[in-house]
C-alpha cells in the first residue's frame, strides 16, 4: 500500500477548511499534519465544528512557515490577498501549494487588481501557477507546484460552456449566465448581512456586472475552448446552506440538433467520474449537495435559437474543497476519486 | 362615506384566497359575502389558516351561482380550467368578475392549449376580457366586467420590460429572463415535490421553454409597447415562502445611457403608488415581501452592451391578490390603494 | 379626531425598532420626531430595511438628549445596560419612556447584576418602573412614566402561566417551561454563531439555567398569581426568523378538570382583544405572525397529572414592539388596539 | 476477507429506505438484492433521489415474498401495519427480517392498538422481536431473527435516560420530556400539511398526550433500567430537514453532583463508539447530522433539585436506518460500525 502524503491547511476554521478536514477523514492516503488558523488558534476543530466531536484531536494554531514545511502539501484556504503572501516562500521551500482562494487564478494582473480591487504582490508566480479545472487541465496539474483551485461558480459554468465552445455548438459571444449560491460560499465569518434573519426568506442579486469570478470565467473559456469569448454574470443569494445552480443562454449555431449537444458533452465527459450530464433531467441542487459531483441538463429553446445549459455543484465540494483534493490527488500520483466517492 | 361592495370568492382555501380576506380585513368598502372551497366546505377560514382565529366567523362553502350571484363581485381564484367553466354565467347574470387564475389571459387559443394543456370551453369570452396588468391598462380596467389578472412571473416581467421597449431603450428580440419564485406561488395542495424536505436546501429550474406565462409575458410586452418581442423564460424554485425575482438581460440600443433608462421609468412610473425604480439600489425579495409594490433596479452592463433589469414582487401580493385588489377598485371606482398600503 | 402623540425610538435600527416603525405606519395617532441609531447615524431607514422605501424620509440619528426630549415618549430599544444610562435624564424632563429591554423589569438588584452579568446604575428607578404585561397591569401601566416591557419568553409563559396560578390550577412549584425562539429575538448584530450557515438545519438550546428571562418569568408569576413560584426554563434556538412557541408542564392540583382550566381563561382572558385559548386548537407559531396575539392551548394528561399548556407569539409583536405599542396606547388614553390590528 | 451479506428493502423509496442505500454504498460486506416499492415500482432510485444517479441501476419492484426471499437479510420500511403483515412469513422461510417500523416494538398488544389505533395481526411474534436499542441490548441482538429498530424521538430520550435512572441518579416519576423533529421524520409523503409553505417559518406541538412513541420511551425505560416509570412526552415539528433534539427535566436524587452524573455516563457509554457525552458542551442538531452519533449534555439545576439533559441524533440515522444497519452489523457478525464511520 502506498505512503501517505503529509497535509496542512492555512485558513483551516473556514467552511472550505472543513470540508477538507470531512474529505481526508475518509482518504486513505493523506495524514494531517497541521491546522492553521490564526482567529481560532488554540481552539479544537470541534469547538467550532461540533460534527468534529471525538474525531480530531488537532487543534487550529497561529501560522508559521517552519511548521508549515513540515508537511509535503499545503493547502490555502484564505481570504484575497492573503495567499499570495504565502505561497512564495512554500514554493521556495519545495513544498506544492494547492490555493483555493483567487489570488493566483487570473493571468492579468490588471483584470486581478480591478477585480479584487487591492494590488498583487506576488505577479511572478501568476504565469506558472495551473488552473485546477481538473477536467480540462489534468495533464498540467500533475506536474503543478502551485495550483489555483478554480472558483466556485466558475467551475459551474466552465464545466458546462467549455465542450459547447470547442465543439461550436454554440456562439462564443454575448453568453448570459445567471447562478444562484447558498450563503456558505460567502465564508464564515460574522457579517451582518450574512446573519439568518437577513438572508431568510428573501433573494437578490450582487456585484451585478462586477464580482471576480466574472474574468475568470473568461478567461478559461477562452483559454480551454480557443475561441474569444464575451459574456454577462449575475449572481444571486439564495437561502440555503450550499450548492450553485447555474442558469446559461448561448446562442446556438446553425444546424445545431440535440444529438449534437449530447455528442460534444460525449467527447468530452463520457468517462469523467464526477461529470454527469443529461438531455431529460435538469440538475437541482440536492442532487449534488456534500457530493463532488456536477451535473448538467440542457434544453434547445428555438423560438430564439439559443440553448439553455443548467448545471448544478456543491460550492464547498467541486466547487472548492472537493476539487481541490481531486487536484492533489493527481499532483501525488494518487488515483483522482480517492476520498471523493 | 361610500357605501360596501359586496364580494365573493371561489376557491376561497387557497393562498391567494386567503391574502384576499388578509387585504379584505383592512379594505374599508368590502363586505365578504361568500368564500367557497368545495374541497374545505364546512370547515373555518381559521382551521385552515390559524392567524385568522377569531377574525372571520364564515366558513368554507360549496360553490353555488345562485349563493355566488349575491354579491356584487365575484374572485375566482381557481386552477387552469375551472374559471372558464364558472365566469360566463356569472357574466350573463350580471355580475363582475376578476380572475386570478390563467384563463383569459390568452388571446389566442391555440397558445392557450398548446400551453395550459387542455381545451378552452369559454372561446366567445377571450376578446371582452380585460388584461389588469393596472399600470398599463388602467382605462379598460375601470369598465371590465371579465378582469383577467396577470400571473406572478408575467407581472414581475413586464412591469420592467415595457417602458424600456416602448422608449426603445432596450431592443425587443432575444430578452432573456430568469426568475426564482416561493414556493407559495405552486399554490396550497399536496403534492409531494412540493414538501418541506423536498424543497428545503434545493433549487431548480421547472418547465424550461414550457411555462405557461411564457407566451403571457410575450402578449402583454408586445400589446402594450407596439412591438414584435421575442424572448426566453426560466423559472426557478427556491426554497423561499413568498417572493418573486426576475432578472433580465436586454440588448441595449445604441447610445443609451444610464440617464435615458431611468427617463423611461420616470415617465411612465413618476406617480405610481406601487412601483419603486433606481439606478443604484438592487431590489431584493425581502423588500416586497407582504406588500404590493414592484421593485425595479437595473445596470448597464458595457462588455455585451446589455441592460440587467432586476425586479421583485411578492407572488401572492402583487404577483396575484394585491393587484386583483387593486383592479376591483378601479373596477369599482374606489380608490386604487384602498387595502394595499 | 385626537391630537397625535410624537415619539422618538431610541435604537430604532434593530429589529425591535423596525418592528414599532412598522405598526406607526398604521397608527392613526403618532408622529415620529426621531429615530436615534449611533451604529447607523445618517443612513435611511431603507438602507437597512428596504422594504421601507418610499415610507420615510427619515434618517438615523446620533442620540442627544435635547433632540430625544422633543417628543412626548421615549421608546428605548438597547441592548441590556444602556437604557439604564439614559432614561432617567429623560424621565426628569418629564418624558414618558417606554424601555424595551430589560434593564427595569428585575425588581430585585442583586438578580439583575447575577444573570444580566453587570452593575445597575439606576437602582433609584427600580421601584417605579411599571411592568408592562398589559393584561395583568393595565390600571398601573396607565399612568406609568417609566414602562419596563416584558421580554418576549416571559410574556409567553407569564400569560398562560398566571390565570392558573391565581386560579389554583396549578400547582406553583417545579414549573418547567422549555421554548423555542425565532432568530430575530437575539437582535440584529453581526454575530458569527446567529449567521445562516450557522443558524440553518440546526437547533439548540442554550444558556440553560442561566437565561436573564428566568427571574424575569419567576418575580412576575409571583407578582400576579401572588403565591411563591419555582421553575426551570430553557430556551431552544430555531431555524425560523420570527416566532416564540412555549411547553409547560405544570402539576395539576386535585380534582380539577378541563373545564375549570378553560373556566380560569374565561375568567381573565374573555375580552381580551390579543388573547386567543382554546381546549382544542394546539397553537404554532404561523398563527401568530405579524400579530399581537397570544394564542395558548392546554391538555390534561393524566398519566402524570400534569397539565401541559402551550402558548405561542411573535417575539418582535407581543414580544416586544406590538406589546410596547400596547401599553403606550395606555399610557396616553389611546386605545389599545390601535395600530396593532 | 469476509463473504458479502444479501439484503433487500421493502419500503426501499421513502427516506429511511434512501438512508439505507446511503450507507450500504459504504458497507463493505452487503450486496443489495431488491429494492421493493410498490407505489414507485418501475423508477429508478435517481428518479427519486437525484444524488444517487449513476451509483444505482436498480429499480424499485413491487413486492413479493419469493423475490425477497433470494436475500439473506429484510429490512422493512414501512408504514405502521404494514411489516406485521410481511415480517412472520419472511421470518417462516428463515430471513432475518430488520424491521425499521413500529410493529413489534410494544410487547403489550392492548398498547400498540391504543396508540397505532388499529389491530395487531401478528401478535404471537411481538414477545420473540428483539427491541434494537444497540447499546442497551448487544447480546440478544447478537442472535434475533426478528429486530424491533427503536423509533426516533424514543432513541434519543433512551439513550439520556436508561444510565441516569440504572445509576439511581434521577427519580423515575415524573420525567418530562419534550423534543423537536426535522420534517423527514414524518416520512416521504404527499401530506399538505408537511409541504413547504406550511412548515416554514412555523412551529408546532403535536399529538400531544398520544403519540405513539410515548409507550414505547416507557417500555423500554422500565425493561433496562429495572424501574417503573412515568413521563410526559411533547414532540415539535420544526422547520428543517433532519435531526431530533430532546430536552429532559428529571428530578435528581439527593445527594447528587455532577460528577455523579457523568460517572453514570461514563460507566455505561465510555467506550460505545456512537455515544458522545460531555458536561460542558451542550448538543446541537448540526453536530449529529449525517451521523450515527448521539450526543448527550446536561446540566444540574439546583433551584428545582432538576437534571437537565439535553440529547441530539439524526433521524435517519442514529434514529432510523443507522440504528438498523449497527443491529444487522450485529446480527451477521460484522463489526458494529462498518458502513457508519
Amino acid at each position: 500500500m502506498r505512503e501517505s502524503v503529509s497535509v496542512s491547511i492555512v485558513g483551516a476554521s473556514g467552511y472550505s477548511g472543513a470540508e477538507l478536514l470531512k474529505i481526508f477523514q475518509r482518504h486513505r492516503f493523506v495524514r494531517i499534519e497541521k491546522l492553521f488558523a490564526n482567529s481560532s488558534a488554540g481552539k479544537s476543530v470541534a469547538d467550532l465544528y461540533p460534527h468534529f466531536r471525538g474525531q480530531y484531536e488537532q487543534r487550529y494554531e497561529s501560522y508559521s512557515i517552519d511548521a508549515a514545511c513540515a508537511s509535503d502539501a499545503v493547502f490555502l484556504a484564505l481570504p484575497s490577498g492573503e495567499a499570495m503572501m504565502l505561497a512564495p516562500d512554500l514554493l521556495k521551500r519545495g513544498k506544492k501549494v494547492i490555493d483555493l482562494g483567487g489570488d493566483f487564478r487570473l493571468k492579468d494582473v490588471a483584470q486581478y487588481e480591478k477585480f479584487y480591487k487591492h494590488e498583487h504582490h506576488a505577479t511572478a508566480f501568476l504565469e506558472g501557477a495551473v488552473y485546477g479545472l481538473t477536467e480540462w487541465n489534468r495533464e498540467q496539474i500533475k506536474t503543478a507546484t502551485l495550483l489555483s483551485n478554480p472558483g466556485c461558480y466558475p467551475t459551474s459554468a466552465e464545466l458546462a460552456l467549455i465542450p459547447l465552445l470547442k465543439e461550436s455548438i454554440v456562439q462564443p459571444n454575448n453568453l448570459v449566465i445567471t447562478a444562484m449560491s447558498g450563503v456558505s460560499g460567502a465564508g464564515r465569518s460574522a457579517a451582518q448581512d450574512l446573519s439568518f434573519v437577513e438572508v431568510n426568506e428573501s433573494a437578490k442579486a450582487y456585484k451585478v456586472g462586477v464580482h471576480q469570478h466574472l474574468p475568470e470565467i473568461k478567461q478559461a473559456l477562452e483559454a480551454f475552448s480557443g475561441k474569444a469569448a464575451s459574456l454577462s454574470f449575475v449572481p444571486h443569494l439564495v437561502p440555503l446552506t450550499r450548492g450553485i445552480l447555474t442558469t446559461i443562454h448561448a446562442s446556438l449555431n446553425n444546424d445545431v440538433r440535440e444529438t449534437d449537444v449530447l455528442a460534444a458533452f460525449d467527447k468530452h465527459y463520457k468517462n469523467e467520474p464526477f461529470i454527469r450530464y443529461s438531455n431529460e433531467v435538469m440538475p437541482e441542487i440536492k442532487g449534488v449537495v456534500h457530493t463532488n459531483f456536477t451535473d448538467i441538463g440542457f434544453r434547445i429553446y428555438e423560438e430564439t435559437h439559443q440553448l439553455i445549459v443548467i448545471s448544478a455543484i456543491d460550492n464547498l465540494m467541486k466547487g472548492a474543497a472537493g476539487q481541490a483534493v481531486q487536484n492533489f490527488n493527481l499532483m501525488f500520483g494518487i488515483d483522482e476519486t480517492e476520498g471523493l466517492r
